[in-house]
């Protein structure tokens, strides 16, 4: 039997939860530390899950300590993977790794020269269906891959105090999609072009940002890739993906809780989508967190890198200022 | 250029005004007569399709007329098939020929007698979904052929007195169900289950019919097959078949007007089936007659014939002496 | 009985004779005369049709005819919309009007003079499915329409020969989008952005053409639609709508030729999508046709009018522009 | 925070280690014992799992064990469910309680006279798409319920050695059946018939058993039911069910692993069904211990309990008669 991989948790919050609870149920893991500026949810979730309260600074010390699951708040990423990389500790840090470029830069430099892995929470990766329609892709299951279509709604809009500081749209919702598109396209995208409106809610106009936006990516050899997003779906979560290739297309539907179907006299009913990521993305969250274990172990790169979030941004970023500038903005790498 | 085939519509009703229609709009047919005691419905028909309204006897008497479409009331059938067949027409004879198994068998022996073609409206063969489970069944989609089940349910039940002159659920309603068993079984029932209730109306009980069946099939290979029956499905035609073989499954779902879905709060709602067998068996109302078309050119068999109508006879016979009995009838070819 | 409709058909190719044997077998139209520069399709089809060939200025002369359907190439179409117009003559006319834009409106100027109806074959608008897509957003069905996403593709590019004389992907296969972006949106976009590729056929890129192409569209309320057009799906026909609103999503699927399914060791293996336009909109030819001929009885206007053709055009041209600019490019009215 | 339930698992095989991990990661349950007749087994789980390895007596001795679950071989089954009533603790048992109708009825009443709760592993009722079809028919979803159709096949046939001692196809797999049946009905059905083949392999019919099987249940008010077997279907486990009734249909397809589709020249291909009960039913077998837990906290019997196992092999019994007999048998309650 292989040496325990023993780690902390820096933010109790619902997603830290989340990830304390898989990586406590795994064999060879140990969940030793859980830390957060909110001392009761912090001594409860580590109660539950038979670990010790502690601060970063006891985490860090802590020369057992092999990782660290980063779920703290966002500005706060950048600093603590310093910290854990600077410490020798393999990290996985939900996204993003920071909403500035810059800053997202000179975090990767550290965690490059201490070479440690870092795993970023891109999580629909993940997700059954994705991986699924991904591996066939890569297999050549529909040819040579032409165009690829990420349709991304929300099923209602976050809390206007949230949107304040989320960094936008475009950098804090559609940020998923266009870790998708690198991921799918297999190439770097060229060219962003970005325009959006805001047709939810007025105040998110007030709050200086919009909930409904559409984007074409282009690559280097004329792929294509459009994004549709809205901050509110009325029937629920939805989440799906279409790859068009030389000899076919995939596509993965929207999961929903059962297959049950009512016939009667209005028509055929069947369940609509999954409420929202927690439901939808469920397994993927775990998987994510067995992908980090693993790499771990194997000394190989994890599915998801602090590169992956770099280059994401870069795309958020150049389809911000497009949709500012009205026109299309050229990526350079 | 092929010498025009002469044809007469014998019952100007609602389903022998869609049989005229077909074969007035096909190439080198000429429908020359139309008949019917009602001389206002069949004079009507008649100038629509550019035809004589006219009657039997002069019809049979007429040596252009090739072939003749029986659709009048089900207790005519069997003596007009006669005549027709005694005058040397091809015959199109709506389902049944006859309720009376004896009378069925005295007049496909004159058939026989004189060699003319007697084709029978077992329209469901013709549909483009049973036709190509069959033919993929034939071709050995999915192996040796196991299990057959047939759900079919009308929209609605007719009038009460109709069903009282019907001859029965499993004679009028049923036996179409019969006749898609025989045909996709490849291989004659030797044994018949049958069961049914009255839940949809008590009248119908009154009547002394019922209007909920299942029955169970068996061949002397032992392959088996399903049938459900109800004069009421709320949300209209349930016509939906089922074959599983050693290899797989083939099913046909219902058809429905459009592809539209609607997502929303409370589900996706799809269309529902067709309403009734006019909608849902347009098609096969057309194929059917192109096929007996066909067959008098060239001389072939009809794909359905007078003895394919007297085998699901039997069945229904079997079935509703099984119903009666309380036990499985053993089928006496 | 209402008095017959008496029409010509100019142009016996494909398409012009669909629709000469729809209107051929609707009651109380006679298709007097078929015209065509090949007489010996012309009189064949005249001759199955019970028609007469003959030719232009003989229809326009005979003030019998009360209408013509205008299918041949479409360099000619302006000049016979003109002359058809100039004779008092109500005009089907296939799309597109003309490819240049002031053409259009010129001819558009001589019909409006004229006071006849003047229908276009923006046949996709009569699909049942997207008939019905269309008449549930109009109801309200899913609150306020917010974003419309259009798939377009058809089964293998048309030749060489046809792409060099065609008016680019835009102008020939798109248009049809634009007419149907412009029919649900409910109002003219004001911004298109159009980007493409040649990756299915490098010969198409030699004629200057593009097979592959993304554009969206915005108007001035803030409504955003994407449309995606490849020249090759090896499925067939690909043929989709998605209206998302408030409260809801309307999405129309591909319409199939059965409901069949096979399920085997592969997985669960369902009919493609239909082959192209003829077996896709074969009851949409029927229904504009229909509606050409009742808007002709009724005075109305038939639901797809020149200005369409103009509108979408317009469309079209900026989006070619925009294509050739690389920036989105605002429409003026 | 509530006392903790303290468990044991006694038959540590593959479905026994299943019920002991969902266990063991519930909050307020200890699992303390491990009990199994193979030593190496029996230590590896509960060393796994952090509980004891221990003997059937020291279970039954400890006053702190509250419940037990009993996965053993089957015909150890009634007499550890005896021993473990007549220790007062709770009881949950895989299916069956015992092939012989007077040996469950014998352990039943030990079970009564004890008072403890006897829940039994009919998985397929929590399993969330059967149990949102039952609620939604409960809640009156679809009317007054008229018929009931199963089908439920297998991947593919267990070996010969286990089919020999199994109690045949009607005790061993089609059970599952009756008991939804039973469930969905709502009432108990007074006549059973039934009939199969051996059509799958034919050393089953050496074994004295078959492998295909057609079963028709009809209630006291003359509501129907329908079941369909077979011990091989080369697409995965097929686990459907359709409930139809007075005012429409509610039914439950098969679950697949994703959502994925792959449309090409051959079609459009979905996942097959999930290949069998471990994968179909594990949430099934999670829901079933909470339930379990839960109605030994509440006091509440659990959802199955000891009676429907009776009842279920009542049904399976006069089943097999009625295949033996080749008549319908009346079900004496």
């Amino acid at each position: 039997m292989s040496k325990k991989i023993v780690m902390a948790l820096l933010g109790a919050g619902r997603i830290g939860s989340i990830h304390a609870t898989t990586v406590a149920q795994q064999n060879d893991v140990e969940l030793r530390y859980v830390v957060d500026v909110n001392e009761r949810a912090g001594r409860q979730l580590a109660e539950k899950l038979n670990a010790t309260f502690s601060d970063t600074n006891t985490v860090m010390a802590d020369g057992e300590v092999d990782a660290v699951i980063i779920a703290t708040a966002t500005d706060t990423h950048a600093d603590l993977i310093e910290l854990a990389a600077n410490s020798g500790k393999a990290i996985f840090c939900e996204k993003p790794v920071d909403l500035n470029f810059n800053k997202v830069e000179r975090c990767l430099k550290v965690v490059a020269e201490q070479k440690v892995p870092l795993a970023l929470g891109f999580n629909r990766r993940f997700d059954p269906n994705f991986s699924a329609l991904q591996q066939q892709l890569k297999a050549g299951r529909i040819g040579e891959l032409e165009m690829v279509s990420i349709t991304s709604r929300d099923p209602s809009p976050p809390p206007l105090e949230y949107i304040k500081v989320s960094g936008g749209l475009f950098r804090d919702m559609m940020i998923h999609d266009f870790d998708m598109a690198r991921w799918l396209l297999g190439e770097e995208p060229v060219e962003v072009f970005a325009t959006g409106s805001c047709l939810v809610d007025p105040d998110i106009a007030v709050a200086g940002d919009i909930d409904t936006a559409m984007v074409i990516l282009k690559t280097a050899s004329g792929k294509l890739c459009q994004i549709s997003n809205s901050r509110r779906a009325s029937y629920g979560y939805d989440q799906r993906v279409e790859v068009f290739g030389s000899e076919g297309m995939l596509r993965v539907e929207n999961e929903t809780s059962n297959r049950l179907e009512c016939f009667d006299s209005t028509g055929v009913i069947a369940d609509k989508p999954l409420y929202f990521f927690l439901e939808r993305y469920a397994q993927a969250y775990r998987q994510e967190l067995e992908d980090f274990v693993s790499a771990i172990r194997s000394g190989d790169e994890p599915l998801v890198t602090g590169n992956d979030g770099l280059e994401a941004l870069r795309l958020a970023n150049a389809a911000f200022e497009s949709y500012k500038s009205g026109i299309p903005v050229v990526i350079k790498a």
